[in-house]
């Protein structure tokens, strides 16, 4: 089935299990960062990437560099806002309070909208912060990695282009590009940012971004530089640009044997229709949220509205903990994430569900998972 | 001889080939970035790091971040240095101008010093400088990527010692780390940063620093908190001292498979004495000056004292340009660089001469540029 070593399921919400064909693509032997095959291949993993984010908008600029998916929020604060301006950030949990301490690390003013845990901030009260101050970008979660909460893109940007339209919206799609539906162009999104390590489904070790045209003109028109330097589009758009026009040009030698795997990964998630990816991760989201609940178990995200296709976070019956449960877990052979919301995290397990343990259908890592997990829980003593 | 595909020997300052074994970690499955087998893996790596920089102060703190080189300087003018403080740059060509713009970002004052190209800056004009102002930071190349120039570090350090002992020491080590002696401790430095896709032998994707005691008590005692994100000490410091550690824990996502990588490629450097690598880039390095010198043709660096051990970057005779000369040798299996030094980008090549090219006695990739060098310059119209 895999060529892989035998190994535990991954099934935390990223990294996530890879294909064996992008673990393949890791092992490319070198080549020049400059030279013309591996400026193709970037290039090329740059224009699908637009196919990804469904952009036919020629204005809208891909960005993939070396990093933690974390090094997007320092692009967002170093490239689109300024020393001094406002940002609001809509929080759903643990990432809203980091992706406000990048801002505040690059003086930029956070509001934090805050919802009750497992739920998301409303349109009514979003419009009214919109109203109070002018805010330079609004940032949104759109799946949130602690909580598994969803926020809802299309209704968000409708309210932001009529209330304050030249606020730029920002969506962090580390645990939902790939697995949750994203139109760019026609949600009107000003920045989308990800990491490759969840439903792109290649290692970690990329930052990846989407950029709108209006964020580039207000980049162009920005009064001071980007005060970061390694992530500053100044340093890099024109590299991305070359590369996707495969001219060879230099800043930071990029990592080929990674762009090598997303290239391979892309190719496979656009072979075939994206509503048919986005659909079977619904589909199979709905069965282990089916079987969550059929264990009797809760989930953080309280509402169905709210629920990701990605991931569910689960609240632990019996008040057992996270580490009297997982090492069972483990010795069945599928690893689960512990809580990460700061306020809750020793009540909670989070159960990823993306990419080919969701697209291969030779891969029984789903039954199996929800199978060791009902075992488990009874080892422990729970009846459901 | 290797499992990899049939391709050119990359011979160029970086990325450089990589061992087969190395590449082979690079598809590991996928792991937890907290889970125990990945933490004692990230763990040892930082600790075979010490070994490297020849380090057993237990103050001295690595650092492996996902990013390309650059990130180090990032690293550095965030941690090292506050807005307002001056730096001293010493220039040795291309990266002095880059890693000076980096600070500027960040709010810092730079001094270059500037030498002719293919020299160094003497050490009695570093002193006069030293004198004049009080410096935060002294930077240097250790081997300037775009001259293969090698810069002396104990005398440079002896010097700082003596005239403004506060001064941090900071060496570029992008291009040397590996191939070049570099003893932190002895030879008192502060920060060495490096990338790992040059002599560490390791796919590009890591920024990797080393740290002294006395830049973390400096970094400790800041006014004001770091000005990056991503690339904050404060954020990883607890992080780094937990890999090693054997304790799991999380600011960012790294990456599994580069770190597996990088702990294959430092496994394999420090199963034999790091004094035997060195001399071996000596020799082969000797080997390949006489070789071009033997050719008639001249090396940027003018001088046998300054000449780097890790590559040559040699004048192309008769007015040919690199594009005359670079495909021919690609047509003949080798992958040279061309120039990068601003001012004569069209008058020079380079040559690396770095890792498993050298090390491993079963490849002949070195004999097989120096051949290849001589016949496309012939086939170019130069007779030596």
């Amino acid at each position: 089935m895999s060529n892989q070593a035998p190994h535990p399921a991954l099934l935390i919400p990223g990294p996530i299990e890879f294909d064996d064909a992008v673990l393949q693509s890791m092992s490319h032997y070198s080549e020049s960062h400059v030279g013309a095959p591996f400026v193709k291949t970037f290039g090329e993993a740059l224009s699908m990437l637009r196919q990804l984010f469904q952009t036919t908008n020629p204005a809208s600029q891909p960005f993939v560099i070396s990093g933690s998916g974390t090094l997007g929020w320092d692009q967002v604060a170093a490239n689109m806002t300024e020393p001094g301006d406002e940002a609001l950030v809509l929080h759903t949990g643990y990432f809203a309070d980091s992706f406000a301490d990048c801002f505040e690390t690059y003086g930029v003013k956070v509001t934090q909208l805050k919802a009750p845990i497992g739920d998301r901030p409303q349109l009514d009260d979003i419009e009214k912060a919109l109203k109070e101050r002018k805010y330079k970008v609004l940032t949104v979660t759109h799946v949130d990695t602690s909580t598994g909460v969803l926020s809802e893109i299309p209704a968000l940007s409708e309210l932001v282009r009529r209330v304050s339209p030249e606020t730029l919206l920002v969506v962090d799609g580390v645990c939902s590009v790939g697995c949750e539906e994203i139109r760019f162009d026609e949600w009107d999104i000003d920045c989308v940012l990800t990491a490759s390590q969840k439903a792109i489904g290649c290692p970690a070790g990329l930052s990846i971004l989407m950029v709108s045209g209006r964020a580039i003109e207000s980049f162009k028109a920005r009064k001071v530089r980007p005060n970061s330097y390694f992530g500053s589009w100044k340093n890099w758009l024109p590299i991305m640009q070359n590369y996707e026009a495969k001219k060879p040009s230099y800043f930071a030698t990029p990592s080929p044997q990674l762009v090598h795997a997303l290239h391979t990964s892309l190719t496979q998630i656009l072979s075939r229709p994206l509503a048919e990816r986005f659909a079977r991760h619904k589909e199979v989201s709905d069965k282990v949220k089916k079987a969550i609940t059929d264990l009797g178990l809760k989930q953080l995200a309280s509402k169905p509205e709210n629920q990701a296709s990605a991931m569910t976070a689960i609240y632990l019956p019996n008040d057992l903990t996270p580490p009297e449960v997982l090492p069972s877990l483990l010795k069945k052979g599928v690893i689960f994430a512990g809580g990460l919301h700061k306020e809750i995290a020793a009540k909670y397990i989070r159960f990823g569900h993306m990419g080919v343990s969701i697209m291969d259908p030779q891969r029984t890592d789903i039954d199996d998972a929800i199978k060791a997990l009902k075992e488990g829980l009874e080892e422990a003593g729970y009846k459901a």
